[in-house]
C-alpha cells in the first residue's frame, strides 16, 4: 500500500471506530483514533497473518494491550475481511463476539485484554515460545497505551524481554498524552519512555504516530533490529481527526456526540479491503507432537515421608520426559518448589522468570496460546501477586497449570508473610478453575499428570497446592485420583461425624480419628483432594450417613475447603451440620506442629472439637 | 563512630545474625551478613531514631524490604539497646516478637515485610506523608535486596518516587549477587541498576558495600541530594566474613553449619552499644488532630436514583472536610470511582498514583503508619492487582480503607475484564478484614464514615464495594448502618424463605419479593450490607423463621455472600436449607439488565428460582 492508501486506511479505521461506538452508544472511539495510523501501517505493510487460518504456525501475533480500543481492532478485522460491516456494528451487544474488550471468542484474539499492563507480559511469553520452543520467526506486536506504562507488570516484562534478547517482539506505545481522567504522568515526553526502555536494554524509536511513512520506517527498524526488542514510541493525539474531541480532556470512553458530522469530518465511510501479508510457510513445533508414550511417574513407598513439593518436581520432570509440550516456569524459587528437577532434565523447556510473579503467570498464558502446557510454580502466598493475571487468564480461556508451594501455617518458622492462607479462596473464585490439594506423594504425582491430561478436555486455570514439610505416603503408587474425586479413608457403621480434610490436615484428621476411635467415638475421614470440582456425591453420602461434616483446613476460614463443602448444599437440599476448623488466628513464628496446634487444626485440636460436638451438639 | 568502630559494629551484627540463626536452627544469616556494613554505617552515623519513643514524629523510618534478613535488623536493635541478648536468641521461637520476617509486633517495625518488592512502595507512602502531610524532615531508609528489583511493584515505586521528588527517601540496594536459587539476573553489574534508576529520574551512587567510609560518603550524598530520591547501590558479598559460605551458592536461608568457628572467624561475640542519633524535635502533623466536629454527610432523597460510587465520593469529600487525617488515593480512575469529589475539595490530601495498583495500596499502607486514614480506590477488579499488598497489610495490622467500584456484571457492556467478580472472596479471606457492600446512597455515606471511625477501635483492612449504575435510594438519610449489622426489608409471618442480598441484588430481591407476594409466595428480604463481619443474629433468626436462605450476589459463587451466610452455620448448629444465586457464567458484553438476567440474579430469575424451591424443595 502506498502512503495515500495508508492514510485513507487510517481514516477508515477511525470512521469504523466512531460508527461502532455510535451503534453501541458506548465504548472507546477516541482511544482508537489516536492509534489508527499505527494500526493502518501495521496492517497494510508489516503484519503477516492469515485471517483464514488463525492457527497458522507462521502467523505474527497482535496483542491489543490497550483493550478498551477494541473498536480499532474490530475495524482492522473488517478492513482485512475477517468480519463484515454488519458484525462490526454489533459491537458491545449481547451475544456479539465483539465485546467491549477483546476476548478469544474471536479466533484472531489469543488472549483477553482490558486489564491494562498485561499485553506486554503475555507478549513476552509468546515471543519466548517463538524463539525457544517453536523456533519460527513470527513477530509479536503489542500495541500499548501510554497510561498503562505505569503498571509494574510492564516493567517486569521490559526487563525480561531484554534479558531474553527477544528481537521478535515489538512494543508500540500509543502516546496520546491523555489517560482516563486527565494527562498521563509523562504526557508527550517520548524521551521519558525512551530513556527508561533504553536503560533496560531495548532499542527504541521515537516517531510521529500520524506520519505513516515515519511509522513504516520505525516498524522496519524494529523488524531489522537483532539481539534485543524494540519499542516504537509514537506521539499521537487522542480523538485524532475530529476537532470536537481531538486532544481534549473528558472524552475518554464515550461515543462521539455527533457521530454523523464526525464521520463526515473524517471523510465519510470507506470500504477499502486490505490484503494482509501472508505468513511464510512454517511447521508447528515438533515439541507439540513429541510423545514417547511412556509416562513413568515416580512411585513412592507407603509409610515413607515425602514432601508433596518433591513429588511435584519429580512428577513434572517425568511428564516432561514423556511429552515435548510440557514447559516449566519458575519465580526464582525452583529449589523450594522443586521445579528444579524439571530444570535439570529439560533445561530447554525451563524458563526462569526471576522474582516477577506477574511475568511468571503471563509467560505461561502466552505459551499456552502456542499449544504448550505450562506449569508455573512459586510459593502459594506469592501467587497472590499475580491474581489479576489469573483472573484475566480465565477470561482468556487459557489452559495453564499453577502450582503454589509452602501452603499454610504448616511451613513453620518463616511466619505469615510466606504462608499461603488465601490461595484456595483466590483460585476457587476464578471462573472455570480446577483446585487440587494432595496430601501424599503418589497422589501428587497422579494429579500433576492429570493437570496435563485435562488440558485436552477443557481449558481453564488449574491450581495445585503443595506443602513444604514431608508427610507420610498413605496411598500406593497405583491408586487413581480423578479430578473431582475424593478418598474415603476411615469409615464404620457407627461414625458420629465426618472429618473432611486435604493436604497436611488429612494426616492430622487420620491421627484424630484413631485417637477418637480408641475413645469410642468413631468418625469417618474423607480426603477431599479435589477442592474444585468437589466430589459432591461423596460429600452428600457422608452427610447422609453421619449427619455432620467437619472440615479441617490449613487456610483462612473463608473461601477454602469449608466453603467448597458448604457449596455442595447450596441448591436447597437438606444441609447436614457443618463445622469449620481453619486458621482463624494471625500466625507468628513457631514449629510446624506448634503452628497447627495454635491454629486448632492438629490432631489433638480436631479430637477435642469432635468430642465437644459429640457431647453438646450432635443430635442423631 | 570512627571507621574502626563501624567495622567492628558490622562484625558484631554478623556475629549476632549467625548466633540468632544458630539458636533457631533456621533463618537467613548469609543475607544478613552481606548487608551488615551498610547497616552499621546507617545505625552508627545516619539514622535518627529514638528507640525509646518509636512514635516520635521526627524519627527516621527504616524499612527492611529484604525481610528475610531479619536477624540483621534484630542485631541492630540489640546494638541500639532496644532488645537484650536474651531476646535476640528467641529468634523464630513460638511467642517471640522476633519472627522469621519482621512484623509490627515490634514497636520499631512500621510494616511487615517478607514478600519481596514491598518495602520501596510502602516507603514511598511514608515519604509522601513526610513531605506533603507531616512536613517533617525525617528520612525514609529502605534496605532492599537485589533479587527483588525484578518485582514490578519496585518500578511502580521508582517511577512514583521520582515523579513526587521524594528526596527524603533513600533506597539502599544490597547487591550480593546471589538470589535464593542462584545468581541474580544482573549479578554484580551495579551499572544495570544504576542506569535503570537514573532513567527514571533518581540520583544513584555505586559503592563497595563493605567499605564503611565509602558507604558513609554515599549516605551523605543521599541526604544532601535535593529534588529527587537517591539509590545507594552497594556491591556486597553474601555470607561476607565466613569463608565457608561467602559468595557461595546453596547457602541461602540456612543456619551456618559450624556456627562456633564462624563466630570465631568473625572475631567472636561483641557487645558494643551504639548511641543512635536522636531525631530533631518535631511536632505531630496538625492534620492528625484537625477535627471541626461537624461531619455533614450528604443526604439523599428516598426514591432518587443515585450510584453508590457517587455517594462514596461525596461522603469522602465531606469526611475530609470534617477531619484533617483523611487522605484519598487514586489509581487514575477518580472520575469513575468518584474520588474526584475529594480531590476537588482537598487537593493537598489527594494522591494520584496513576495506573499502579500495587503502589496505590502500598502508599495507603505507608500513610497509615503516620496516623492518617487513607481511602484508596480503583475498580474492584483491579484491586486484584494488589492482592499481595492487601495480604501483607493484614500482617502489618494496617488500618486502610480500600474501595472498589464497578462491581459485578451490573457494569454492563464493558465485559468481564472490568467486572469485580472475585473481590468479595479476596477481601473476606484476608485476616481481620471488614467487607461492606451498600445498596443505596445513604447507606454508602454512613458506611464510608464508619470506616474511619472503626480506625480508632481496631486495625485492619476495610473494603467497600460500590456500583457503577444508579440504584434507588431506599433508606432515609438518618438511618444507621452499624458495621456487622443488616436490614430486614420485607417480612411477614408467612414467609416461605429469606432472600439475602447486598448491593445491586437488594433491588432485584425487593422486586422479586413484590412479584412473589402478588403470587401468594411471601418471602423475607434481608440487606446484608456488612458481608464481614456478618450479622449472625439476623441470619440465624431468618433461618429459624423461614427455614431456607437464598443468597443473591453479583459475584462468583465462591467466597462471597453465599459463603458468608454459610459460615454463620459452621459451628455445628442446625443449618437451614441454603441456596446460592450467583454469577456462574462467563459474562460477555450486554446491558446491565441483560447481564443480571443472563447470570440468573435479576428479579425474574430470583422469583422463578423461589417458585421452583417452594414447589419442589421446601418442606416446612
Amino acid at each position: 500500500m502506498d502512503s495515500e492508501q495508508l492514510i485513507q486506511l487510517g481514516q477508515q479505521l477511525r470512521v469504523d471506530a466512531v460508527r461502532a461506538a455510535d451503534a453501541a452508544q458506548s465504548g472507546h472511539p477516541t482511544s482508537s483514533m489516536s492509534a489508527a495510523d499505527l494500526a493502518a501501517v501495521l496492517l497494510g505493510r508489516h503484519l503477516r497473518y492469515d485471517f483464514g487460518r488463525p492457527d497458522h504456525p507462521g502467523n505474527d501475533r497482535l496483542i491489543l494491550s490497550k483493550g478498551h480500543a477494541s473498536p480499532l481492532l474490530y475495524a482492522m478485522y473488517r478492513a482485512a475481511g475477517a468480519i463484515d460491516d454488519e458484525e462490526l456494528l454489533t459491537y458491545r451487544r449481547r451475544g456479539s463476539r465483539l465485546e467491549g474488550h477483546p476476548t478469544p471468542r474471536l479466533p484472531w484474539v489469543d488472549v483477553a485484554t482490558g486489564s491494562l499492563g498485561q499485553g506486554l507480559p503475555v507478549g513476552v511469553g509468546v515471543a519466548l515460545a517463538g524463539k525457544r520452543l517453536d523456533r519460527v520467526p513470527y513477530r509479536v506486536w503489542v500495541l500499548s497505551g501510554d497510561s498503562e506504562m505505569a503498571e509494574g507488570s510492564v516493567w517486569e516484562a521490559v526487563e525480561h524481554a531484554a534479558h531474553e534478547h527477544l528481537d521478535n517482539l515489538t512494543l508500540v506505545i500509543d502516546v496520546n498524552r491523555l489517560g482516563q481522567r486527565g494527562p498521563t504522568r509523562h504526557e508527550w515526553d517520548l524521551g521519558a519512555y525512551s530513556r527508561r526502555l533504553h536503560a533496560f536494554g531495548w532499542h527504541t524509536v521515537e516517531v510521529d504516530g500520524h506520519d505513516v511513512e515515519a511509522v513504516d520506517t520505525a516498524f522496519n527498524e524494529a523488524r531489522s533490529t537483532t539481539g534485543r526488542p524494540t519499542a516504537v514510541i509514537a506521539r499521537t493525539r487522542k480523538g485524532r481527526g475530529v476537532a470536537a474531541v481531538e486532544d481534549k480532556e473528558g472524552m475518554h470512553g464515550k461515543p462521539l456526540k455527533d457521530a454523523g458530522s464526525a464521520i463526515e469530518e473524517l471523510g465519510g465511510p470507506r470500504f477499502a479491503h486490505v490484503e494482509v501479508g501472508k505468513p511464510a510457510a512454517a511447521h508447528s513445533s515438533a515439541l507439540l507432537a513429541a510423545r514417547n508414550g511412556k509416562l513413568k511417574l515416580p512411585g513412592y513407598e507407603k509409610g515413607d515421608e515425602v514432601a508433596t513439593r518433591n513429588a511435584y518436581g519429580e512428577a513434572l520432570a517425568a511428564l516432561g520426559a514423556a511429552r515435548g509440550d510440557i514447559v516449566a516456569l519458575d519465580g526464582e524459587v525452583s529449589d523450594s518448589t522443586r521445579s528444579q528437577f524439571f530444570a535439570k532434565e529439560h533445561p530447554d523447556r525451563f524458563f526462569e522468570c526471576y522474582i516477577a510473579e506477574q511475568q511468571l503467570v503471563a509467560a505461561a498464558v502466552g505459551m499456552q496460546t502456542r499449544g504448550y502446557v505450562p506449569y508455573a510454580s512459586t510459593f502459594a502466598a506469592f501467587l497472590t501477586r499475580a491474581h489479576d493475571f489469573v483472573r484475566m487468564a480465565a477470561v482468556s480461556r487459557a489452559g495453564i497449570n499453577l502450582v503454589g508451594s509452602h501452603a499454610g501455617v504448616a511451613i513453620g518458622e518463616d511466619g505469615p508473610s510466606q504462608m499461603g492462607l488465601e490461595d484456595l479462596a483466590l483460585f476457587r473464585a476464578v471462573h472455570g478453575s480446577t483446585v487440587l490439594y494432595p496430601c501424599d506423594a503418589n497422589q501428587t504425582a497422579k494429579l500433576v499428570a492429570a493437570m496435563a491430561e485435562g488440558e485436552a478436555q477443557s481449558r481453564g486455570v488449574r491450581y495445585l497446592r503443595t506443602s513444604r514439610g514431608a508427610t507420610p505416603v498413605i496411598y500406593g503408587p497405583d491408586e487413581e485420583f480423578p479430578v473431582g474425586g475424593s478418598k474415603l479413608l476411615r469409615s464404620s457403621d457407627d461414625d458420629q461425624l465426618t472429618l473432611i480434610a486435604a493436604g497436611v490436615t488429612v494426616h492430622e484428621a487420620l491421627r484424630a480419628a484413631d485417637m477418637l476411635a480408641r475413645d469410642g467415638v468413631p468418625v469417618r475421614v474423607v480426603d477431599l483432594y479435589s477442592v474444585k470440582p468437589v466430589d459432591e456425591r461423596a460429600v452428600q453420602e457422608a452427610a447422609e450417613r453421619t449427619g455432620c461434616l467437619v472440615t479441617v483446613e490449613d487456610h483462612h476460614p473463608q473461601g477454602g475447603l469449608g466453603d467448597a463443602v458448604a457449596e455442595v448444599f447450596s441448591d436447597g437440599r437438606p444441609v447436614p451440620r457443618l463445622v469449620r476448623l481453619a486458621v482463624g488466628n494471625m500466625p507468628g513464628s513457631a514449629t510446624e506442629q506448634e503452628q497447627l496446634s495454635a491454629s486448632g487444626i492438629d490432631a489433638d485440636s480436631i479430637a477435642a472439637a469432635v468430642k465437644l460436638l459429640a457431647e453438646k451438639v450432635i443430635v442423631r
